[in-house]
């Protein structure tokens, strides 16, 4: 069921300590350990839990390989013969012509294999993504899972004030909450939308709010290529002020599906490329609008559009950092509102997934979907329905892992705490089953008659506290004691629970005179702009 | 991935069909067809809904050959060297002793392989479980999945009424909307304990509800031999007056775990057996408690238990119709109260599943777990991170599929419908991806530049109205427009539908001589009986 293709992956996954190995230490497509570098880091972690997750159980696989071998060679079939337009990017259309492809006004098609080829030769199967924190730092890609929150939603609701459009205020509340989320490896980019600052000015305090109020790793602008170059300068500067080859940024690069890039994304994408910073070149798919409404129909499509952008970075710059991204969900064919949670969805992502890892890039898809506005049954059900097949298919790069609402439109503050709960459980999942002699237990049996507990028994009592993965949210008290507690639904306790987590916020260490330079960029670039109404 | 090991079953799975075929068509180890069975019934059934789910995905396993012979090693060493106690029930000891196993008092201990050998031999791989309305027959085993309601609570509870005790009133509005909801395949059992009816009666009205408000399959009553006589006598009677060798009850034996069967559950046991009736042999195991912590171990323990009482039955009635159960959870080791929808539970499913296709007996595990005492989110985390696991590992027959609250101890209205709803999309997991010439789209693509939607896409048009799995309960509407609707949570939406369903409930036809035979049973039964109060 595997296809793990790095020979120099151990059968254990990389040793999560490698996070904080130096740069560069992994980041070559075939690049060895960096010992000593792990040592250090070892060393320097102390009690930090895992920054990310390192799954030693085989992906899920739900196709065959020649089902897979299909669907590339149908990916190739629409890049050859239907193309990709690159909108109003001359820039892109000369390197692609200088490349080998057809370039025919702005519609790019490529010889069969050109773009593979391109990504394979130079794009890094996996790169560490630095964080302010170096105990912090993520591996993306192999096989190592990166929960990353919710992006993108105008709204911010809570049970106690409702549904509004998000202030800067929501936004560092969230940022903070985040930071206090353990299972949350990464800070995120534009948790909410902070729709109180001018469009123009938001990303500054947006990349500035990461980095001041955690210190976990973070996500950049793309909205506008001077918005990625102001959030790699926020990150040199936070970094000490040179940024060497280092990765810091990984920022979501968004086609505009079907076959389609436009220049304000293509263009942050190449601020980020020329930078060495990573991009997540993500399909944007509702299956029926834009694409076909079939799981292989759309997975030929998101292999297609993924393999031009990834290959256009490495045009950009061999050698760096690329995601295979995917977002795909179904459409209501009663009303054409977008669903999520489906099973289609959930088969797709085992099948892209398939497909990243054959192309030998790290992969990002999945999270915590739904549709339902309130964080209740109908969120949970879609949400787990999507969070076990991307956590089974091997999904490395999480985003929207957990606080997604109402197909995006809001952060639920509610939903935050509870997705991030469940995020704890996929651990188990990451490791799967113990063989080992003690995961047999039988000294456990032969030890104990027929009709006796095992609840005395020294191999449970061994073993009994790291048995089973235990939510912070979930009651399992009795009835009678549940009510003695007030009888709270799932989402009142979370409530309660996002509310303290705040209120018991630190924020981390961060050296005053690198902040006081941090807000003096941001003050110096706001006052260049005038204020653009979003 | 696949390790089906029937020669006769072919790569598309049994036609659905064939759950209406004649008795015994399918019924022996290595049965053939009964094409002109098939026939008449896909003609007899006319437009309802498959009666159960067929799977033409492969089922997922998480632990390799290797892994899962150690742990049917571990099984026979268990079955050999600890022995299992077979509590006073001296028949089930001679037949033991006389099989060549070796009895010490009421433990008796196996030779490696016995148990296995025995089952292999002659019980059934799948069999069929008629229904008093054929076209509802399912197919148990090999690569079909049947949806079974909650089992056992002594509570009912609602959102109108809350939490209490259950009668039979409930019970018989329970079976009501267990017969509206397209995708429970199954009557089930004691769906709810009518508590209201003496404790030696309260069988009798059970079953008799069952045949009366439904058509669909049914189980038993194993809570003493005599009860399990009455469900047979009762299922006589509606089914004809003879059963000839037809399989009409599915029923659950708990083992008493850890390595132990009681009188009670081995008595009924046996009456099923001899009455060619099936028996859902279930070890029953808090993992902690009546196993050790492990999913190796539990597993092995699981392999033991099922494979001994599977093997008894075989003593009484080589072919008798069984089902290795499992039903396995863990605890909170702070409280050590039972916990529902942990990942340890869920990795548990995936091995027992692969055991009992080794072993080549239909699997009964999963469902829709949760400790919440309302069905909100942390109700839905916990049953979807069951179900999932359940269907893709491949378990045949899912008991608690829809309904379960409270740890079992309350069967809620609500979340009936709730997870009755869910189970619609476990039929697209069952189906896997599409890798046809329709589900490749290709013609889509090479009708449509880059840029433009798919909407209009003769390809989308062609196959839109079956491309998604659609929920009934799920909110996908506006924000605005679900507030304009009341802005009604799930929970809120799943009371609204289960009085809705109740109200449109017609029963099924039933013969009145067939329904006075079986009052005029139940009365004469009852006549003979004192009340014992439970």
């Amino acid at each position: 069921m595997s296809d793990h293709n790095d020979p120099n992956l151990d059968a254990a996954g990389p040793d999560p300590a490698v996070a904080a190995a130096p740069e560069g230490a992994r980041s070559g497509r075939r690049s060895g350990g960096g010992r000593a570098g792990r040592q250090a880091a070892r060393t320097a972690r102390g009690a930090v839990s895992a920054p990310y997750l390192t799954r030693t159980m085989p992906p899920v696989e739900v196709l065959d390989d020649a089902g897979l071998e299909q669907i590339e060679e149908n990916a190739e079939t629409i890049l050859s013969e239907v193309g990709i337009a690159f909108q109003e990017t001359p820039e892109a259309l000369e390197l692609w012509s200088a490349a080998g492809a057809h370039v025919e006004g702005e519609l790019v098609k490529f010889p069969r294999g050109l773009c593979r080829q391109i990504v394979q030769e130079s794009a890094p199967r996996s790169y560490i993504q630095h964080a302010r924190n170096p105990a912090r730092n993520v591996l993306v890609g192999e096989n190592t899972t990166v929960f990353v929150p919710n992006y993108g939603s105008p709204f911010v609701t809570d049970l106690d004030d409702g549904r509004r459009y998000a202030t800067l205020a929501d936004f560092q509340n969230a940022v903070r909450l985040i930071y206090s989320i353990p299972n949350l490896h990464h800070s995120g980019g534009t948790v909410c939308e902070p729709v109180d600052i001018p469009v123009n000015k938001r990303h500054l305090d947006m990349v500035y709010s990461h980095l001041r109020y955690s210190d976990k790793p973070l996500m950049g602008s793309v909205t506008a290529p001077e918005r990625a170059e102001d959030s790699i300068e926020l990150c040199r500067i936070a970094f000490g002020g040179d940024l060497g080859d280092r990765t810091v940024l990984t920022s979501l690069i968004n086609a505009s599906s079907p076959l389609r890039w436009d220049a304000t994304m293509l263009g942050s994408a190449t601020v980020y490329a020329k930078a060495n910073q990573a991009s997540v070149i993500s399909p944007f798919i509702l299956a029926g609008a834009m694409s076909p409404v079939t799981v292989a129909g759309l997975a030929a499509q998101a292999l297609a559009e993924a393999l031009s952008g990834m290959a256009y970075c490495q045009l950009v710059r061999p050698g760096s950092p690329v995601v295979f991204g995917t977002f795909a969900s179904s459409m209501s064919m009663a009303t054409g509102a977008p669903t999520f949670g489906t099973p289609e969805a959930g088969l797709a992502i085992y099948v892209m997934a398939a497909l990243a890892r054959r192309v030998g890039v790290p992969f990002r898809s999945g999270g915590q979907f739904t549709s339902s506005k309130y964080p209740d049954a109908q969120a949970a059900y879609e949400s787990a329905h999507t969070l076990l097949p991307t956590v089974q298919a091997g999904v490395n790069f999480v985003l929207h892992a957990a606080g997604w609402l109402e197909g995006g439109l809001a952060l639920s503050m509610e939903k935050l705490v509870l997705d991030g709960d469940q995020l704890g459980a996929m651990t188990v999942y990451g490791k799967g089953v113990d063989i080992s002699a003690n995961g047999q237990a039988m000294e456990a049996f032969l030890t104990n008659p027929p009709g006796q507990h095992f609840l005395g028994n020294a191999h449970t009592l061994a073993n009994f506290e790291s048995a089973f993965w235990r939510s912070d949210l979930a009651d399992n008290n009795s009835y009678e004691q549940w009510l003695d507690e007030g009888g709270k639904t799932s989402a009142e306790r979370a409530n309660e629970r996002w509310k303290q987590l705040l209120s018991d916020y630190r924020p981390p260490d961060l050296d005053e005179a690198v902040d006081a330079e941090m807000q003096a960029f941001v003050q110096k670039r706001k006052s260049e702009m005038p204020d653009e109404i979003g």
